[in-house]
């Protein structure tokens, strides 16, 4: 018998009815034959509701204290979900994170999984049960409750999958796959049979938000099958594997994007070597998460350097920039903000030169100023005006060929 | 350096200003030079609410899954007390049952404290750590967290302080500690100062409701003194221990009282050796708490047999005795509802044969008729219309002088 991870997030689990359309399609793969293990998050809203309440005790409450008050959220649901297959007449049993063997590193808000012991969920399943593990949670050495930071319980879904040799692992949301890109505001976009790896990397790093990119790395090192579909509808979702080989010659597979992005240009910069890590070091030590980044050399020997960040953080870059202007020294600083970032992702781009240059021709011919370019191996990124941002993902659309059915079939 | 265990139960922690509340009760106690172990029950309607959930997903919920959802009510109430403390400037730590090395039977809903691991505490304690512990809940051999059932915070913290070899116990609650009497039926009631484990069964058995049998019989045997006090006024509360001695005098300490009492009787009963074990192991297959039992034989060697129940319980009783009519053996069964049991405590009745006597004499002054009375070595409990319960209080309230102020201190 195979065995089959699936995992629902908090949105599937958000209330009675839910949880039971959740049991549902948890029972049908049992029906189909296969062993299942089933990872939940938190339902809805339970985790805001106890942020809340830590807050209004300690206006910076311990990441040790946080874990364990957060970890109850999914403690509930994997009960909840539990009473409900049993209600159906099949057996289950729930786990929490330490209950089911899961190992953290020493680090609280954000920790890495270190081994998993599955010795107890494999005699569950040959016990005939249903096991259903509470997500985003693990245990430290010294036997505290950790968490695995944003995107955990997918983390813990094709991690339990991987070390439980799982056929495969199935990721329920409230869409019914990866698109190519975002279905609300481009009508063409289209949903993908299925996409890479690193493909999948690209588009979760840049904010398609439908898989945390921690579990997609997991699920690429593990050569784990993914399928992202959907709790609701009964339809095929996106598998993410290790080739998508029969698209192959799709050159561009799927357009993200990200507003609120303001960029920042520090003009009249020393050339000195230690000057960019002084910037970004300090930066990063105020948290800042700095996106793009781009120095041109003027041959006075002096810098101009731009970097794009979020808006929201416009603020505080500045009072850094302005606090640490002595020990970086430059002349001025100026920042732009209504942003945004268009970003064409696809493995094939690697073997294909030109597709940057077809990109810009594309933006030139919609009379889109592109302000800041980055590229990696396979995937383009620009930074338009937010005014932009919906024609550039449509022209890009358009032109990628990407609302055009996938006519390879294996 | 001493060791306090303090207990805080649900109410006490129903809020964020409740919490913060108990926060300032801890950090005075570490104040005092002491080091202090907390234990807490889950907030005020937590676990309703997480009952609720469950009834609606399953009818009948699996005793293991219940015990995994309601035993995250604690474990949210441990991490915000802890939180309060930090905020406070004190150091804390937040440990779940199975943290604080509560080892149960592998029994779900009502399991017993086997051993308690205090290694973990210890250590935290002599780090300087206030240990904050999920009361209520432990771990099984087998690896699942189990419940100790009604008043179990009261049993983990009583365990705890025995294990951990602690000074004493204060159990904080919603009332200022042990009265004579209930205070908001009788205005002469007076608070004890100190009270025997017997006394304190006693009255905890007969629905004085302060203070959980268990959590007593585990200190009577481990001879740790408990004190029951409020978490909301600051004044002293009653100390429970092996023996009140300054009060030895006084014949009877308390009077304990419960309402919607009713009597069955069972007429012209077989007089057969087995009949009375049929007849009571019937009733608790279908879980039926027979309290007092009469059983009065006629020269006709046949029995008139009666035995009293909670009013609720009356129906499925008599249900039950008709069904199995034929086995028993029996010519009619009677009711009466409308009966309250009135039962008056002290350990000192034991070496005063007279006790009983007097208040049967108090009660027929007040022409008070007794329908059922019951004896052990250190109470007397009588059953009688409904209508003469205050009366009958207040009547035994005064004739034993149990609203005259202690004289002697120690």
């Amino acid at each position: 018998m195979a065995i089959i991870v699936q995992k629902f997030g908090g949105t599937s689990v958000g209330s009675v009815d839910r949880i039971q359309n959740v049991a549902n399609r948890v029972t049908q793969e049992v029906e189909n034959g296969n062993q299942v293990v089933v990872v939940v998050s938190a339902m809805g809203k339970t985790t805001d509701e106890l942020v809340r309440l830590a807050t209004e005790l300690n206006e910076k409450p311990s990441k040790r204290e946080m874990d364990m008050l957060l970890t109850t959220g999914e403690q509930i649901t994997i009960s909840l979900l539990t009473m409900a297959l049993q209600q159906k007449g099949y057996d289950a049993v729930s786990y929490t994170g330490w209950q089911a063997g899961i190992e953290t590193e020493s680090v609280h808000g954000n920790a890495r999984i270190t081994d998993i012991k599955t010795a107890n969920i494999h005699s569950q399943l040959e016990k005939g049960n249903i096991v259903v593990v509470a997500g985003f949670q693990g245990l430290s050495p010294e036997g505290n409750i950790t968490t695995l930071g944003r995107g955990g319980s997918d983390t813990t879904a094709v991690a339990l999958a991987a070390a439980l040799g799982a056929q495969k692992c199935d990721i329920y949301t409230d869409v019914t796959g990866v698109y190519t890109t975002d279905p609300r505001y481009v009508k063409a976009a289209r949903k993908l049979k299925s996409i890479s790896y690193d493909e999948m990397l690209e588009l979760a790093n840049l904010g398609a938000g439908v898989l945390h990119p921690r579990a997609v790395e997991f699920a690429k090192n593990y050569h784990l099958p993914l399928e992202v579909r959907s709790s609701l509808e009964l339809e095929n979702g996106t598998i993410v594997e290790e080739e998508a080989s029969m698209e192959q010659n799709l050159v561009v597979r799927g357009i993200a994007f990200e507003d609120n992005i303001s960029r920042i240009t520090v003009a009249g910069v020393k050339n000195s070597l230690t000057t960019l890590s002084t910037i970004f070091t300090t930066l990063a030590n105020y948290h800042i998460n700095v996106d793009i980044i781009i120095q041109s050399i003027t041959s006075a020997g002096q810098n101009a350097l731009s970097f794009s960040v979020k808006t929201e953080d416009v603020k505080q870059t500045l009072e850094v920039l302005e606090r640490y202007a002595d020990r970086i020294g430059y002349e001025d600083v100026e920042h732009e903000n209504d942003l945004a970032k268009v970003s064409i992702v696809g493995s094939g781009m690697f073997s294909n030169p030109g597709v940057a240059a077809e990109m810009f021709e594309v933006l030139a011919n919609q009379s889109i100023e592109v302000k800041m370019v980055s590229t990696s191996e396979i995937k383009v990124s620009t930074v338009v005006a937010y005014g932009d941002m919906i024609k550039a993902i449509e022209a890009l659309h358009e032109a990628f060929e990407l609302s055009v059915e996938e006519t390879v079939e294996v």
